[in-house]
């Protein structure tokens, strides 16, 4: 991956608010939409959830996951070219907002002001999904293979 | 679901060009970006795959997929509000595009006219994804599971 694609990659990741969640739900693909925030350094997608949601529900059995980020259709004349990048890794729950960390809250208040009410609400809880690597499509026939390490750099390089 | 959730649904189905894929990648969730086209009764989900694309590869171990499509994130408030729906059903591959027929053929090319190319190549080929259910959140608070028969007459009266 070049420097070019890093920051393609940088940009797609912080732009993204939204992403396709994959999870097994007896066995099967399960994919629901999910806000998301990633930290400065890509180590993390942070995740919102309620306990009552199908996918949370999903992930108290299995916690392997892949979520996909892709650039909003803009009804340019082919789709094929909007940049998309799945990663795949696992779901750890954080138990209190406590343990998630003033800054962590701050952060994902700042980009989903309407999800305060959640922070009163019990059944929700922050998610933290490692991604161990990631595929990324820059464009038409443009794919990288990702690593964890290639994806620090990304956030370094893009910031 | 009212008629009201029936017309949104059918909205929101007419209007996504793309979706997310949900695939088994050796067991675990993998969630790729795919161009689709519904059939006009909702019976069917037309996807366009590569035999190259990971995806694919999945779907040739197990067709159980999970099809997501969401409203484009417009920049609003809160992105919770977008309506989403969630189908899961089996993925079958219509081998040779003279099988898949003109008028899919037309259709396809209507709304990917880009893709002409694909026509021209080998590796490509037309898969059915037949939605057994579907979960559609319209927005905050108000989802619905949706059986096979429900989306149909959302079909039907959304047309």
């Amino acid at each position: 991956m070049d420097a070019d694609a890093r920051r393609s990659l940088a940009r797609l990741i912080r732009r993204s608010r939204i992403a396709a969640l994959g999870t097994l739900r007896r066995g099967a693909p399960n994919v629901s939409m999910v806000a998301c925030l990633p930290s400065a350094d890509f180590a993390t997608f942070w995740l919102r959830l309620s306990r009552l949601a199908w996918h949370t529900q999903d992930l108290s059995v299995d916690t392997r996951v892949s979520l996909s980020l892709c650039e909003a259709d803009d009804g340019r004349a082919d789709p094929q070219t909007l940049a998309r990048v799945t990663l795949r890794g696992e779901a750890t729950e954080i138990r209190g907002d406590d343990a998630a960390g003033e800054s962590l809250r701050r952060g994902w208040l700042e980009r989903f002001p309407a999800s305060a009410v959640t922070f009163e609400l019990a059944d929700f809880s922050f998610w933290r999904v490692a991604p161990r690597d990631a595929r990324f499509v820059a464009g038409l026939g443009r794919t990288y293979n990702v690593s964890a390490a290639e994806l620090a750099r990304a956030a370094q390089e893009g910031a």
